[in-house]
């Protein structure tokens, strides 16, 4: 087993093997030194031993005697540093190449760093002219030029931090969910559900020749097919069988819209919690699922969180320590529209009963609110889905749906109870003229209906408001909108 | 906070709130007994306490003074014993309807289960009219049979076992990269990369009126835009930045074929391994990975397991004991070709060096390796995709890929390291006319390449292998493949 993958995986496999002759690849290095990732370099106490990075060069610095470089593998944030005699310098060695290195790891002379590698023998792996490299030694390059470098920008301090984190929250999400006694579903990405006959839907069929099916049989599923908006109707026939179920996946708009808060392509968190009682039961795992991910990130990711909160966005520590301090507020829909009436804000759009909040009304809220996240709940009956469950209040007519305003980024959150009595449901999908489409979902009613309701959260901007970032676009690996897919 | 998630979540935060009316539904129960999961229930030493159950009931009995009720709420294959007077018993409740049910938890007479809960009051939540519901109370009915019926199947006894064994399978394998240092990419679905030519790709454009976009601007995104067959490339721009990658998410093929093994939305987990050096290197990966997760099963899900490994598909068990207790073979591709010429197996298709090898040739390889997987290595140059390393040997001229064959399934995953040397790259790219289409992938190798490779494994294959599932439909909620996308 080659060193690069027992510094993952640590011990090796017994290796007798029944059949066959093995024909492994003969490049295995002869060198025996540990192979170590900068991550354990950096936080090792036993200095003196002999050890082998692999990484990349992010910084060259030469003196008469040594050079001095900065070595990073993707492990951390902080590079190991390393201080080479002048004469083992290769002449290839550059900013962004690739080196394999042996040498003694020391306790560092600098006050910068616990320790530094004293190398013994640098290769130089994979070359890297820094005149074509988009990148440069000492520039600060913002995260709108690095994000014209798609299969670049990982190579970047900023990026690779955004990824660490973005791995680490989802690795988060999921802890919650199990650690909670969910059940995870993978609901389809592609689906026959129109989803309410949403405008803004991708549609799906084979490429290149057999796209033109014929006449008889012109889609490849027999019926047209979409992109999720949504797996909450899925997530709602698993409520029939489990005690609470989510899904973590990407999701999809046809939005021709390009602003800092949408992408074609993005994922979602949503969870459906079978019993559920009242909006209170939501509100409080939205809350948890909040503050228990964003703990999780400050305790785990506290350097590459800092790189956001310090030098991205100056001072949004303050912000986010707010928000995991104080609980979530509370508001009625018809409370925020009495609200923005009574305020002195001079609104583009009137705040008026029976409306969709607009994003200056939701800043406004939260603003309200002291910036600390807000539920707002109850909304008008006539704006919410058919599956929102009906209040049966009056004179004003609301549905118990809820969304979760969040300071910088507007809605995080939205959920509500789904209407779970069956005659309730049909009457409204026949008003729509939807009761032929969802004759399966009335028969989730039909056959031990259970109050029930959940939620979904957009993760992207979920990374928005954690971190203060601006553009959605520099919190995902690979941002598709109209008009962009790059690789 | 209602009885539901207080089962979930355990205790409550803070209900003070800043500002505004709270305006929960008022639906709360009065009922103060504790809820617990049938799960915990089950496994409770606390008998005598009053407990609240919420849940399916999946049999009724009933005696001259007595009712008994099997009642599952989806947190375990074993349902809970309920007891109730008959004088209790609603005239409403019946198999597959949805009940609340309070009484005291008292160690049962019966062998068959430790404990049981003697009913104070039940509640039918919701009805089921025996007539209708597709699942009977005394049905054995085959994964078939309830295959027709996607958005209920979930309530029976086999499909929620198979949910909650992939759900803890899904969790297995985050698990096993976490702890092994991988990094979570999240790789599009959407890309514009033809991955390619292969012509078995689905198109994205919007529906409805958007879809006929001007000649001018004739795509969405600029460009012809297709969903994912793999996440290999994006994960190898990761593999510029950090020492190892992965990602696990949907992957689809247009494929007209309606065979027991495909589909076309299908779960991958896919790795890459910076500095990884040999075949060998991904080999110990891939078989850590299908022992560690089925480890994980075993242990974690043995009830479930079982169901499928004593009832569904009998004698089962013994297959993954094998597996699980036997190395992993090795054999080259030259080597499997002269077994496969040695042997007096009658094959449609006749062996040949420079050929694919087919369903029956690596079935006949698994058998000949006495039933435990088996690695194939080294294929034929030219059978393999441009990114694949070339091995530089002769006369036979092969590539460093890997495939995993496992009884049952036949190929359960492939890989390979890839040409990570430039001009190798450029010229074959440039042969097969790609070199302007991959300049991005040129790129990776330009500045500060490595060494690196990767695999992908097919999660419903890897369920089959488990399990002894025949058909691949069975392994995955919601199941798309030619012809059909049901909900």
């Amino acid at each position: 087993m080659a060193a690069a993958v027992k510094a993952l995986l640590g011990s090796s496999l017994a290796t007798s093997r029944l059949c066959g002759c093995v024909n492994f690849s003969k490049r295995l290095y002869s060198r025996s030194a540990k192979r170590v990732r900068v991550h354990d370099a950096l936080k090792s106490t036993e200095t003196g031993s002999t050890i082998r990075i692999q990484g990349w060069v992010r910084s060259v610095r030469s003196q008469k005697h040594n050079v001095f470089l900065h070595v990073s593998d993707g492990s951390s944030l902080q590079p190991l540093q390393v201080v080479a005699s002048s004469d083992l310098n290769p002449r290839n060695l550059s900013f962004g190449c690739a080196v394999d290195i042996t040498g003694n790891l020391e306790k560092s002379p600098s006050k910068k760093q616990n320790v530094e590698l004293q190398a013994s023998h640098i290769d130089v792996v994979g070359e890297c002219n820094p005149v074509d490299f988009p990148f440069k030694i000492k520039g600060h390059h913002s995260l709108e030029y690095i994000r014209q470098f798609p299969h670049l920008r990982c190579r970047t301090n900023a990026f690779s931090a955004l990824l660490r984190i973005r791995s680490q929250a989802t690795d988060a999400i999921h802890s919650f969910f199990r650690d909670n006694n969910f059940v995870q579903i993978h609901t389809p990405v592609i689906t026959s559900n129109d989803c309410e006959g949403a405008g803004e839907l991708f549609q799906v069929e084979p490429a290149g020749n057999e796209w033109n099916l014929d006449e008889e049989n012109p889609h490849f599923f027999s019926v047209p097919a979409y992109l999720t908006v949504s797996g909450q109707l899925h997530l709602e026939a698993m409520s029939g069988a489990f005690p609470a179920v989510y899904t973590f996946g990407p999701t999809f708009r046809a939005e021709n819209s390009q602003t800092r808060r949408h992408l074609a392509e993005f994922y979602m968190v949503e969870a459906e919690i079978a019993f559920a009682e009242s909006l209170k039961d939501l509100m409080e795992v939205m809350e948890r699922l909040f503050k228990t991910t964003t703990d999780n990130l400050l305790s785990h990711c506290a350097e590459d969180m800092e790189l956001f909160h310090k030098y991205l966005s100056p001072g949004y520590m303050e912000q986010v320590n707010l928000m995991m301090k104080r609980n979530f507020n509370v508001i009625s829909y018809t409370e925020a529209i009495d609200v923005l009436n009574r305020s002195s804000e001079q609104f583009t759009f009137k705040p008026e009963w029976g409306c969709d909040l607009q994003t200056e009304h939701e800043k406004y809220i939260v603003q309200h609110c002291g910036n600390v996240p807000v539920f707002v709940t109850d909304y008008p009956y006539e704006l919410k889905p058919f599956y929102a469950r009906d209040n049966q209040d009056q004179p004003q007519h609301t549905a118990a749906a809820v969304d979760l305003l969040v300071p910088g980024v507007g809605e995080l959150c939205g959920g509500s109870l789904r209407e779970e009595r069956l005659e309730l449901l049909r009457t409204r999908l026949a008003q729509a003229g939807l009761d032929n489409t969802y004759t399966w979902y009335l028969q989730l009613r039909e056959f031990g209906s259970v109050p029930h309701g959940g939620f979904g959260m957009g993760f992207e901007r979920y990374l928005q408001c954690v971190l203060g970032i601006d553009n959605i676009k520099d919190t995902i690996p690979f941002a598709r909108f109209s008009r962009s897919c790059v690789l």
